[in-house]
């Protein structure tokens, strides 16, 4: 392994002669002293050239090579550190010795040194290997990892098992609409619209489970956020009371995924100018018939039929919830059963309604879960109330025969609580490479 | 949340008043007392029904209904915690008071409460859901959790960055064959066969990361070790000085897989009667060639001009440093460069071989991993001399033209490697909804 020290660690080895490597971010010149500025994936360093009274020739070939090599070059230099007050951390590497490890580089058409890209969404899109590396569009990515982190942390603690399941599928997950065909082996087969029939089933077998992986949804939705392919941080246990049980797991989840990013992408919060929500040991909810009567009766518009949450009461709920409550994060429960997938749980003082929640974050929903049904024969009701065939899930009704817990569970989609946390107005800003009605690369 | 007391605990709490909760694993009907075996995350627990001198009528109707509820039946059952030596974990409950948690469950096609499943492997993965709840089956599981979470940790201590990249995608990643197509909103898309483009890219851009998602090979091969889908655990790092430092980072990882596993999954290790592996400090190493010398001197059947290793081959190798080395872990390094793929980085000293390797465990690969080509122009001419055309890469090639330092990385595969640790025969066993060229349910 090349022998080096990080930028961001520099100021511990003042006085020494060291090595960094990494890109070169940009070369400084200024009047009497010439810069190159090093990016790892720590940080930045400063590395002074060495001033020439002669003007820009310089004190050896690679010296010269380094100071002329395109932005994005990958060098090593070696040098000593020096304390500098003013070079980012306090200090600096002087006497330099440069070597370039893979060739000049193309400069990129992007400058990724300054402080924000320029360019429009789509073609930072389509540049994303290289438009990535700027230091603001990384942090994100940073955030969500420490994100994901937080939340397998906060459930191997409360003792779920990870688990993995396939993918490829042999019927629609859902019922049909908006999913996406394999051809199997000269077969018809589907990509998972999310691991729900199977997340259940392992209920059975390890009480709680947990799946951090790739949902598809063929949406020919072109907004702001969606997208056709995601992380979906899915949760789902046994042994609830009610869906109050699985929201405080749910809250538990995100406490923890707040507090990981706290502890290990706090400067890239800090670059982003970005805040953590604070996550109040209950998160306060709201039942969705209430909603909609404070929306109705604060808009004039009446709503209280409609099925589902149109994004502008989404809006209207998180401003309510941070006025009411001094909370960034509010659950609506209570969804309108025939709203809500034919596996949701009813309320049974309130037939129409359901045990299943949205949790909204700075209005916006960022998770759906609820209670879920546990019983063979309700199954079977609640698929010929909706008129759907029960033909299809057999496989996944089985394991209702055989012994299930009550049990719900809740799935937290990772770009747009990245997107959410750190105010990126579009998803796909907070998505390595995504997917949509139109983009299918790189 | 149902308020409960794991089975495993029960010896903490003699002498108190506890209520735990589970599947009736089993009822056993002795001569004198009858119990009931209640099962649930962390074991077996014991429960005691009151002897009846008349015979066997019962207390209550509710304990009727539980002494003749079906198995799989879910109980929640409150009673007293008695120390018996003979019970599992050595405590029982006695005065039992017992509830129904989702009304009798159908007894399954199977007795999971036997030692062994004795179903032929179809059958048992037609059931999955249910056979699934077997101790011994879902021990495996246990494992592989423990092993994904044991790789993550150590490369999180290393400064890597979790990615998650795309699985539809716009070109086949290796070039082509045994990809499974997908209908993108009416355009053609594949399933991604390895996330390797986008690891090496990010490379550009964290430097180190890990991923573990699925990854999808339409291959034909219906054999023990193939599936169409599994879990990949993928690395890729950059600043490397050549392929050692990439198998020294390989080697971390599985150890730091088998502590994970020593430290969460030790009683599910226990009841497969699985041994965990000594990870020695430096895994022993074998050019190819001088592999293919010793095989062929060993066995009289020349095997010199092989392109790769047969499975026979990888045994007599696993045996091999078994016996030299002690190590049930061995390292192929310098395999043929026609027979890796065209990112692969070549010997300098023996331009036919590269430094792409292989690591047996067992007598098995388990992992494949290299280091990569990281300059534009030998990238134009791999895929030249392999007669390959660069146009479906272009979008791929373009990091390498700006800047990126050497690399490479490795992938294990989740499923081989679980197979090989706890014995079992074929990778379908620790897979927990396998698919492969004839199955595609549950």
């Amino acid at each position: 392994m090349i022998s080096r020290v990080l930028s961001a660690d520099l100021p511990e080895h003042v006085g020494e002669h060291v090595t960094i490597a990494g890109w070169l971010h940009r070369r400084r010149e200024l009047k009497s002293v010439s810069f190159l500025i090093i990016r790892d994936r720590a940080g930045l360093a400063q590395v002074v050239l060495p001033a020439e009274p002669a003007g820009p020739e310089l004190a050896s070939p690679e010296l010269a090579s380094a100071a002329l090599a395109g932005e994005e070059t990958v060098l090593q230099v070696e040098g000593l550190v020096v304390a500098n007050p003013q070079a980012p951390g306090g200090a600096e590497l002087t006497e330099p010795k440069v070597t370039q490890l893979s060739g000049p580089a193309q400069p990129p058409p992007f400058d990724l040194y300054r402080p924000a890209l320029t360019a429009a969404l789509p073609t930072i899109l389509d540049h994303a290997p290289t438009t990535l590396r700027h230091p603001k569009l990384r942090a994100g990515f940073e955030i969500a990892a420490a994100s994901a982190a937080g939340f397998r942390a906060t459930l191997d603690r409360a003792g779920f098992t990870e688990i993995f399941t396939p993918k490829i599928v042999g019927s629609a997950t859902e019922g049909g609409a908006n999913v996406f065909s394999v051809d199997y082996f000269g077969r018809p087969a589907y990509l998972a619209q999310s691991p729900q029939f199977y997340k259940q089933a392992m209920v059975g077998v390890f009480e709680r489970v947990y799946e951090i992986g790739p949902v598809f949804r063929a949406e020919p939705s072109d907004t702001a956020r969606h997208l056709a392919e995601y992380a979906s941080l899915d949760a789902e246990f046994g042994f609830i009371t009610d869906h109050f049980d699985v929201m405080a797991v749910c809250r538990d989840a995100v406490a923890g995924m707040v507090d990981s990013v706290r502890e290990r992408a706090s400067s890239a919060m800090q670059l982003l100018a970005a805040t953590l929500p604070e996550v109040p040991a209950e998160i306060p909810y709201l039942h969705f018939s209430e909603a909609m009567e404070l929306i109705s009766a604060a808009t004039g518009e009446d709503v209280r039929d409609e099925p589902d949450l149109a994004p502008a009461h989404e809006r209207w709920l998180g401003e309510w919830a941070e006025r009411e409550h001094g909370s960034e994060l509010v659950f609506i429960t209570g969804y309108p059963l025939h709203s809500k997938p034919f596996y949701t749980y009813p309320d049974p003082e309130r037939p129409r309604s359901s045990y299943g929640f949205d949790l909204l974050f700075r209005g916006t929903e960022i998770v759906t879960g609820g209670q879920r049904l546990h019983r063979y024969e309700d199954y079977l009701k609640a698929l010929a109330s909706r008129g759907m065939d029960p033909a299809p899930f057999a496989g996944f009704l089985q394991v209702f025969e055989h012994g299930m817990p009550p049990h719900g569970g809740f799935a937290i989609g990772l770009e747009r609580w990245t997107a959410r946390l750190t105010g990126a107005a579009n998803v796909r800003q907070v998505t390595l490479f995504p997917r949509d009605l139109h983009r299918l690369s790189p």
